[in-house]
């Protein structure tokens, strides 16, 4: 149990005018040094005048619908592709626009769009010249076609539904009126937007901290005009909201060479996060991440020059703004929030370099959470899920600090939930503690040194692309979720920083989890002969390579795993289909606890037949150990987080680092972080149940009882 | 029931020296015409006297090992591929033949092997230049290797133990000398075989005939010399054992470049027959086909020249002799003999060019049959094993003429198995009567003409590798089973025939089922936009694609099914993880009979959300049907063949053909074969329980009831 001393400030409450009374009284419930207003609230002065401190809400580039009708082109693009058309004569007319949702786009014509348009061959995989096409009413001719084959349209479009507001009509029936976006590529909306801001900050005195919700491009979301298929394509990650004939024109201006369609649309499959970006989309996406950090830079120079704070709500339009990105630093926010489910989300904003982390917690104050499950409504449970929350976040808080916690939502839901307001003041109690134990000194860390190696690396830090729930599909974020509350060093590296790092010096451990062909894999990486080098003589020199799903996956090669040599393990691609397979036993008394893998994959075979099979599914090896020089690989075909897997992890790492368990609970449930400055230890039971648990220390081992879902402060 | 008036003829009986009096008495039961001898056995006078048949069988290349020892080269060869050996320092040395079987394998390092042998740096992928290795006492040593590279080499060895006799060997703990086997691309070993045969031929005179097992070269058996491993690579289809250094040089010489052993080995792959021969393999293929023929062609002379005649037993030493390939009826054989499980081989068997077809049934006269269970030994039922092997088969039987059956095996076997007798002499009499309604008239065959599409097309007709037992795993054996007993007109064809032929006028429905990049998917055949162009052109003028598991797969276009403009069904491969998938509702009235699929696929989804979903797994759809133009595409996540499934497959085909269900059974475990000429029909059942069923005639229907396994004859 945390002493409920620690009782005030580092919370930011979202006010709510009409409940004046209310918002003071939690906020001193819940000891609220900051209060904030809501998307679509506004504060009344009896709030802002109480003496606390003020964020304030801005969406940059929406609510400006007079000046995008005026100036039509300063409005946002993208591109877009038509659904394929059967050629059945030499002719085909295609209406591009066919099967989207016309009240988010507007086919764009004019000659420096049209430039961009692309019309492909699909059957044949090969651009029409251009003078074999023609555009007329919302309609292209082809001429010249091949019969039988199909043919594509690329072309550009004018987003004139604002993503995040169309979102809310369509899921909630607004009624209001569509909201736009402006684009500041646009000379004139720039100068626009600069005034707009001037003025804000003009008439918002009492606010201390804008908040920007985010800056300007919104992550990519296709609304279909099916409602079998609204959601035609969702993407946080990627970066095709930021297109714009004047974006593209000045990136040819820079690179010395131009983007084309197909660069976007990838006949149809666009660019999603999830696979390897090509050489062309890194450059877009850091020319494009300068473009939105020099026009973020003035912005918060404006608001600096109020005398106000800028913190950016890292969501939404955040595209461009990358939080490790190269750029990030030089917009001199003064603070990043990130709203989180999660402990990878925890330890994303944790890691921002900024002065202020402020995580947002879950539940937010709305009626139905996540899923359409009630929250504050008949049914819902708001402070098991609060609690809940907390749990997934408090392992990641006991790594690393965060400044600040707060809520989000309408806060007159909580009348009638006690329990709610009684959860929230005990997890911003625990918070406050949690926070204060990191100031005065860092949290025993294990000596194990852990590289998640992808595609992205460093800039795509602990997060994949977006929430759990949006890519739980995915085996690294399910890694990434066990590694936020693990007592041992974790940063992420790209395959260039491992093929001219230095690997032995720098890591322990590698880890390398995605699904053949994915950025998280990392595909044609692996066809690099360096790279193969440089993690072979890692683990020959004594590290550990960990490979889950199909790590190192590359086609033409003597193996599919490139690091089957270290993992002992292949799988087979139906070329080894009439291979023998080495018989084997499972090890019986492994030197890590091992967890059944979540998901088989039947096609595995031992190369070699040397590597220790730790779990097997119908005679076929799931789990393997390798010896490697001296150093180990180790292999999962999956990897699903549970408190089980995530202490497995926490042990094959261990094993990997020829670590002590110091600090280490023996119940998997329960989880305990040292703080040596303050000679204190945190346990907390990461379960529903009461877990009686030992923990042991330098000084012998430490019993502790621990209530479902507690958090126990022990001083040594 | 059929009569047992058809008691005698086209029966082939192993006869047994020392079992005079048992062999004619079955002789007699079963109606033999013909008496041959076993592997191992030789037939007394008292039998070849008897006014039989005498077939004898030769294995031509085995038996000649005094020739062998004094003639090494003139043994047969093979490529091997070291394991992959680490480089530490810029110096690796491989001992090639670590790992195989060393009485099965010897290195063959003279001048003219060693020319073929290759050392490959498998990290960089490339091969190493000559003269950076040398070969000594069993060891090779590369030098200027890369630190951390891994290395391989491909070498020539001779084949020391004919791996027929290897397996008795290593099985049944035979004792006797190591056959050694000869190639007769060797000059010396040629005259020696010619002279062989001749000498065989006159001291055999009772012999009619001369029944090869089969003719030069084994499929590819590679034995390993761990007992953990032992059969590192066994592949019934493939040509590994045909190369020699005689071989390859004839092979330069005609066709202007030369193989490398990276042709056969394949990094360690080999070029198993269910991936796709490369174009180098085929020009192979067709080399030692063509060499082959042209040798089996002057030993069928040579046993003609006696009076006798030469039938060819296709197995074992088979490779080259492609019974559907070009150059098979140049042999000039008498009659192919196939021993068979399923009703696929009685169809590749029947289609044969050959004056007679002969299957050789199941269970072989052996204490244990397949997979170790016991047969003519305690705990088997040998009765049983018999009808349901010609359960398989009578349905194939059914639908096209075989000439003759047999067994094979010890016939003391038999003694105290009366049942087993029994069986046989019903089996017998059945295949008499429906032989003889064959020779009165093909039966009725549905208006139904069915190409079945992969990479080899006719050259492979109804076979992938091996038996069911071996290639299980692969949907197109079930299909092909399934097929070989539908009323329907079936021929297989390749993806040259289909770019190249007039699909329209020759097929109502095309299948394509395997796995992305195997041979019976087709793989990169599919990135030929002609070929697309021409089944496009097929189905939309009205014919049917069926695809199943991955049918048209292939990398780097807009859709990974090539055919999912006709399909309305793609797979994804990750890179629409992100995209929306369209809802749908199952098909509650599907147009034929459905049934789940037996294995699910979870990342497919519907391209444009037209196609009728017929079977879904977890909101995935897994079985579809889709209207395109006058025609359909089909599609199937995966096929087992069972009763039910093989009568959906013609439910399917039907309805594509738009055919009356004329002469079906209304029950799937019953299948009919009506014979016009004879004005008769065959009714079956399939299953082992009583079935009552009705068979829609052109005059009505027809009630049957059958018992258990029942071939029923019904005069109309």
């Amino acid at each position: 149990m945390i002493s409920n001393q620690y009782s005030f400030g580092d919370f930011t409450l979202p006010g709510e005018s009409g409940y004046e009374e209310l918002t003071l009284e939690l906020a001193k419930k819940w000891g609220a040094d900051v209060i904030r207003d809501s998307d679509g609230t506004h504060l009344s002065d009896a709030i802002t005048s109480a003496g606390y401190g003020i964020y304030s809400t801005i969406c940059i580039i929406r609510q400006h619908n007079a000046f995008a009708l005026e100036h039509p082109d300063a409005q946002q693009h993208t591109f877009l592709i038509s659904d394929p058309v059967l050629a059945r004569t030499d002719t085909v007319t295609i209406e591009p626009l066919r099967g989207y949702f016309e009240e988010q786009f507007e086919i764009d014509a004019a000659e420096n769009s049209l430039k961009y348009w692309q019309v492909y061959d699909r059957t044949q995989n090969e651009p029409i010249p251009r003078e074999r096409w023609t555009y007329e009413n919302g309609t292209v001719t082809v001429r010249g076609c091949k019969k039988w084959h199909l043919y594509t349209v690329s072309f550009m479009c004018r987003r004139i539904w604002e993503e995040i507001n169309m979102y809310n009509h369509t899921t909630n029936n607004w009624t209001s009126e569509h909201l736009r976006q402006l684009d500041p590529t646009h000379p004139l909306a720039w100068e626009y937007l600069q005034k707009w801001l001037k003025d804000w900050c003009e008439q918002n005195p009492a606010t201390t901290v804008v908040r920007f919700t985010s800056l300007f491009y919104n992550f990519v979301w296709i609304f279909g005009s099916s409602m079998r298929n609204r959601s035609r394509f969702v993407d946080w990650g990627s970066y095709d909201f930021t297109v714009s004939p004047a974006m593209l024109d000045a990136f040819e201006q820079e690179y010395g060479y131009a983007l084309c369609a197909e660069d976007f649309v990838n006949g149809g499959k666009l660019r999603v996060s999830h696979m390897p970006p090509t050489p062309r989309k890194r450059d877009y996406m850091r020319f494009v991440s300068r473009f939105v950090a020099q026009k973020a830079r003035a912005l918060v120079d404006i608001v600096h020059s109020y005398g106000k704070k800028a913190y950016v709500f890292y969501d939404d339009s955040w595209v461009g703004m990358e939080p490790y990105g190269e750029y990030f630093t030089t917009i001199g926010f003064d603070g990043i929030i990130k709203c989180i489910f999660s402990g990878f989300e925890c330890r994303l904003c944790a890691g921002v370099d900024v002065p202020t982390h402020e995580i947002r917690l879950h539940p937010y104050l709305f009626p139905v959470g996540l899923g359409g499950l009630p929250t504050f409504s008949e049914g819902g449970h708001p402070e098991r899920d609060a609690l809940l929350y907390w749990k997934n976040a408090r392992r990641a808080l006991l790594r690393q600090k965060i400044d600040r916690i707060g809520l989000g939502g309408y806060l007159h839901l909580t009348q009638g939930y006690p329990a709610f307001n009684d959860a929230i003041e005990r997890i911003a109690c625990e918070f406050r503690r949690i926070k204060q134990l990191h100031t005065e000194g860092a949290p025993y860390t294990l000596p194990c040194r852990v590289g998640v190696l992808h595609s992205y690396g460093k800039l795509r830090s602990w997060t994949l692309s977006g929430h759990f729930h949006e890519t739980y599909m995915h085996t690294l974020i399910h890694i990434n979720e066990a590694l936020s509350g693990l007592p041992v060093d974790v940063r992420f590296i790209s395959f260039e920083d491992a093929e001219n790092g230095d690997l032995t010096g720098s890591f322990d451990v590698i880890i390398n989890a995605g699904r053949a062909g994915d950025a998280w894999s990392g595909a044609d990486a692996w066809k690099s002969g360096r790279l193969i080098e440089r993690i072979t003589e890692f683990v020959y020199n004594g590290g550990t390579f960990i490979g889950v799903n199909e790590p190192s996956a590359a086609d033409g090669f003597d193996t599919f795993f490139r690091l089957a040599h270290i993992l002992g393990i292949d799988e087979d691609r139906g070329d080894r289909v009439s291979h023998g397979r080495w018989q084997f036993e499972t090890v019986q008394d492994p030197p890590f606890s091992v967890c059944p893998v979540p998901r088989v994959n039947e096609s595995l075979y031992l190369t070699d037949g040397r590597a220790c099979v730790l779990f097997e599914n119908g005679g076929v090896p799931q789990m393997t150990l390798n010896s490697f020089g001296e150093g180990y690989g180790i292999y999962l075909s999956s990897f699903e987080n549970t408190p089980e897997s995530a202490r497995m992890l926490l042990e094959i790492l261990l094993f990997a680092a020829k670590c002590d368990k110091l600090w280490i609970s023996d119940d998997a449930r329960a989880e305990a972080a040292y703080f040596p400055n303050s000679k204190t230890a945190i346990v907390v039971n990461n379960s529903e149940e009461s877990v009686s648990t030992c923990v042991k220390t330098p000084e012998g081992t430490l019993k502790v009882s621990l209530a479902p879902l507690e958090t126990k402060e022990i001083k040594l």
